[in-house]
């Protein structure tokens, strides 16, 4: 029998799993939210992914239920498990990427290094937090947000007035302390419903505007000891939250030495595109043989370091093709990988891959390359 | 604008362009010769491809036409080109794909290293050469023949005479002399329509029942000289005949140290399968940017070694599916490649790349991975 994974969500991430299910023999479908999208070839319906029959229908027949985003409501995730399907990652695992305030007080009370939050229902609230903590600090809505949005620096609760007004009856907000960071790190760990588990070198990320911009990995100076600590927070969350699939762990370095949780991911991430050209398995495979419970892959580099710079926005009126054999031609070592998404400012319709010796010339030839895309 | 290619034929070459094609954002579109084939993913078209009308209609709209095998008729080639569409490689090239004695003919020309060899066409004519080179040579139909069909080894004319019978009016067989050879190398080019190619290194390939069995990159104890001469035939050959896209050319090693021209395929090659993870520039990701005439990409190696194990026959009963998860259970750092095909004897099912430092391990890997996979 072929294997057969169904993906919720036609996005890159959902694309990005085609060419290793092509290559391993599984027959990936695609629930599409509409035509055209970046998984468009392997879309086998297009529909909304919040209606239960419509995911039913799409879920006919498949080994597993996996998704491209985190978005699929609980009464759906829980339709899909009470009609007997698979589901990875499960209800109980999304339960916590669906909702930062329940993420934050999980893992409290797993011991995760944490920067100190709390959950605000009004302004009186939110302003204690802020005198607490020196006066400014992260506002961020629980539900719904990605890539910076919902979230908000604020130095007063009248910075956030408009969230806190739209809040519901029994609504709160959770607010961060302001974490003084020198860099950011992301984990990622892959972990099967029967439980193996495999991690990646941890990276480091830059973000700009909110939106992962560059990935370094491994992340430079942190052999040994920040490593380590990094490793053991992923493996502690993969178990904890009983996560299934790829899990990506957003992590702050702090000043003092110290790593805490920023943000979680339950599916392929961004800052683990660089595992397809610079890891034996790469994180997009990964998650389809973690899902199918089938026996994990590799996960050691395939060169020292390797880079991966996202392509953000592209140019307005070119389609990115037209940009693609001048890229190419300068850079014969890149490895370009697009979306098939329509350009516009800030949008994420691609990224560049490359992997060598010498992190100066990997980091120089890969900026390079994506250079070619820019606006 | 989206880049559109055409691949004619719907087997595992045209399948594992899917990959590459998905990352780079190339629109493929396949004529599948029936449903249900390993491309089945990217097929759009379901037909003949012996019949220019089903040929053009699958063309229209695509920047260039390319194939999966070398099979299409001259009719039907020299019907696209004159019907405007870019067709890569091209009618003349293929011409000599399609027939052994044209190819041997045109590689004299060039002055190419190749064994002795004869068009015969009676009794007499093969008794003669068999007389002149040791009583022994090798006798092969011009046309249709792969993976060992259509080739013969005689020691007597008599041994031929249901092919000589079978000739027609002014049919001729090619008649090769028996090389005395220590072991087969297969030497890969890209070209690029506007003239620009990349060599591949050469590589070792071991061949069961002459059929491709293992390919080792680079070919062992072959670095400077050998390797220098093979990339020197290919180049040769690539300009001489005109070829677009992947070019292969099969060597023999004779014991006196010499490199002859076996056999040439004018598309991706069994023998470069290895180049998909171990190479910065897969043939399948280089055969698309040859024809589209995008600049070529990166050739070096991704890993000092690689050893590609094809899995031929497969189990007879269950599939390949089912073998899976143990082979990826003890061999997980085996890139396991499956053609999406029904196993029977002696057909190709599915490959296995392994890409490492130590050729002992690298090779011991891939053959016990790929022995999951055995009858």
């Amino acid at each position: 029998m072929t294997l057969q994974v169904g993906i919720v969500g036609g996005g890159q991430l959902a694309r990005m799993m085609i060419a290793p299910a092509v290559e391993l023999g599984i027959d990936v479908r695609v629930l599409a939210e509409q035509p055209g999208m970046s998984a468009g070839l392997a879309a086998t319906a297009v529909g909304d992914y919040r209606d239960l029959e419509t995911v039913l229908a799409f879920a006919r027949d498949v080994d597993v239920i996996t998704f491209d985003h985190e978005h699929v409501p609980q009464d759906v995730l829980q339709g899909l498990v009470a009609a007997g399907v698979a589901v990875h990652p499960g209800p109980e695992a999304l339960f916590f990427a669906q909702d930062k305030l329940r993420m934050r007080a999980r893992l409290d009370e797993l011991g995760m290094p944490q920067p100190a939050w709390a959950a605000v229902s009004d302004a009186a609230g939110l302003d204690a937090f802020l005198e607490a903590h020196g006066g400014r600090a992260v506002v961020k809505t629980p539900r719904g947000g990605y890539d910076g949005k919902g979230v908000r620096v604020v130095s007063a609760a009248a910075d956030a007035a408009d969230w806190l007004g739209a809040l519901a009856e029994d609504g709160e907000l959770l607010v961060e302390e302001l974490v003084d960071f020198t860099r950011e790190l992301a984990q990622q760990v892959a972990r099967r419903p029967s439980g193996d588990s495999v991690i990646y070198p941890v990276v480091e990320t830059v973000q700009r505007d909110g939106v992962c911009a560059e990935a370094i990995a491994p992340a430079p100076h942190a052999a040994g000891r920040l490593a380590d600590i990094a490793a053991d927070i992923g493996e502690a969350i993969a178990v904890g939250l009983g996560v299934t699939g790829m899990l990506a762990v957003e992590l702050f370095e702090t000043t003092d030495g110290r790593l805490l949780v920023n943000e979680l991911a339950m599916r392929p991430h961004n800052s683990g595109h660089w595992t397809q050209d610079g890891s034996i398995t790469s994180q997009f495979e990964q998650h389809l043989r973690a899902v199918l419970d089938l026996p994990l892959g590799d996960t050691a580099l395939r060169a020292p370091w390797s880079v991966m710079v996202n392509i953000l926005g592209g140019p307005a009126t070119d389609a990115l093709a037209d940009r693609l054999p001048a890229a190419l031609d300068a850079h014969p070592a890149a490895k370009v990988h697009t979306y098939g998404k329509d350009p516009r400012p800030g949008r994420k319709v691609g990224h560049v891959n490359v992997a060598g010796a010498d992190l100066d010339e990997v980091c120089y030839e890969a900026r390079a390359a994506a250079a070619f895309f820019a606006d």
